[in-house]
């Protein structure tokens, strides 16, 4: 590795999505690292055959360490890759399966907000079933997870680890984009799920991920995942809203 | 633990799909288990306010481990939980994040084949896609990976470990049950993938997975996934039949 090269290159799409869950875990340890955005780099690597490939690939993102020339893609595989490098995977076993719970919990939710990534558009059915159930019921998920963990509205981690580990990182980079930049979601993390809300204010408010929001705000603007879906997902925000409730419980 | 009880339950649809990944490393390790798969039963459990679920958790499989009363759901979650505890997880980092992504795959593929687990039906267009295209790519990604790391038609493994791995037990369960249930996989499998399709022979005749294999052949039948997306899945086998390119390529 010279000094001129990050010690990390991350190939994704210019949105928040999966890409904040590797750019919360790199700013919060204060390491570089170099990002391929360009759609048509990136579609081009994903489309080469295998054989061809750093590593054989179907999507991004896709993680290089230079130091090893390591190339990893998928989210929950990177994410892990990362935490036990550089300390925020917990050694207790029970808590690393957990962290691996909370990042196969974080990527269902993803999948299912954006119809597996835009393999569908959203119906009016299919949402007041998501947004109106489903998506409650996986903020109580994550609520439930961190009050059995002592979590609590001014302190406290997912898992009860002493400091903040991959499963807060993770949680706080699955929600904070969501309530930044889809109206709704933030009243109604706060109404099912206040010590999660309570948690990722604190993740997003550390000096580093403050800094790469706001640089990644001025770079990408107000997106969510981007495309055909989020078009989508803001068309159901619009017409159907989300079917909050204000009394709590679903 | 009394020795009257197995050391761990396993609660999961009375079908192959995930539950066989978690079937297939148990079962290799001879570790006896005890399974509820009465869909009543597990879907009670799966509705469940949070507060009174053993896990906050939105699916099966959910995998208790008595000695610890742990329990943990998230496919990727037990596999790695259980790989870790009975050395089926490869110490390397670079292996270890490797076998992570292997398994991210395999979820993939299972979501991609089942459209999210049913959330929707398969049409002829979409169908012509994923089995003209998506699969085919799919499988060439797992032979790559063999292909990289030593994997002949007569020996290694998917990772280059000196034994088999979570990985090689993941490849196995993933593909196996497709091939053995629906119609034309195993040809496609041979055809883009034969090294995996070597691998995943060698792997269920090792005889604890072959008896586990006829145990649940007898108990479950020809089923894969089950529900209404298994017979669309079906519908579109005997209509579309699968886009197999005997030249190869894809």
């Amino acid at each position: 590795m010279t000094t001129a090269q990050a010690p990390y290159k991350l190939y994704y799409w210019p949105v928040p999505f999966r890409g904040h869950f590797i750019r919360f875990v790199l700013a919060y340890l204060e390491i570089t690292w170099e990002e391929e955005t360009d759609p048509d780099t990136i579609a081009e690597l994903k489309m080469l055959p295998c054989p061809e490939q750093p590593v054989p690939f179907m999507a991004p993102p896709l993680l290089c360490d230079r130091e090893h020339n390591f190339h990893v893609n998928q989210l929950q595989a990177i994410m892990g890759y990362l935490g036990r490098k550089h300390g925020l995977m917990p050694d207790d076993p029970v808590l690393a399966a957990l962290t691996d719970k909370v990042l196969g919990d974080c990527g269902d939710v993803l999948e299912e907000l954006t119809c597996n990534c835009g393999e569908a558009m959203w119906s009016p059915v299919g949402w007041a079933d998501f947004s109106g159930k489903r998506l409650p019921r996986w903020m109580q998920i994550f609520e439930e997870l961190g009050r059995r963990h002592g979590l609590s509205k001014n302190a406290g981690t997912l898992l009860g680890t002493p400091s903040l580990s991959l499963a807060d990182l993770a949680t706080a980079a699955l929600w904070h984009p969501m309530c930044e930049t889809l109206p709704g979601f933030s009243d109604l993390l706060q109404q099912e799920a206040p010590l999660i809300s309570a948690l990722t204010q604190r993740v997003v408010q550390i000096p580093q991920i403050e800094g790469l929001l706001q640089q990644q705000h001025t770079r990408l603007g107000k997106v969510y995942c981007g495309g055909e879906i989020e078009k989508s997902i803001r068309l159901m925000l619009d017409t159907e809203g989300l079917k909050c409730n204000p009394q709590g419980g679903s």
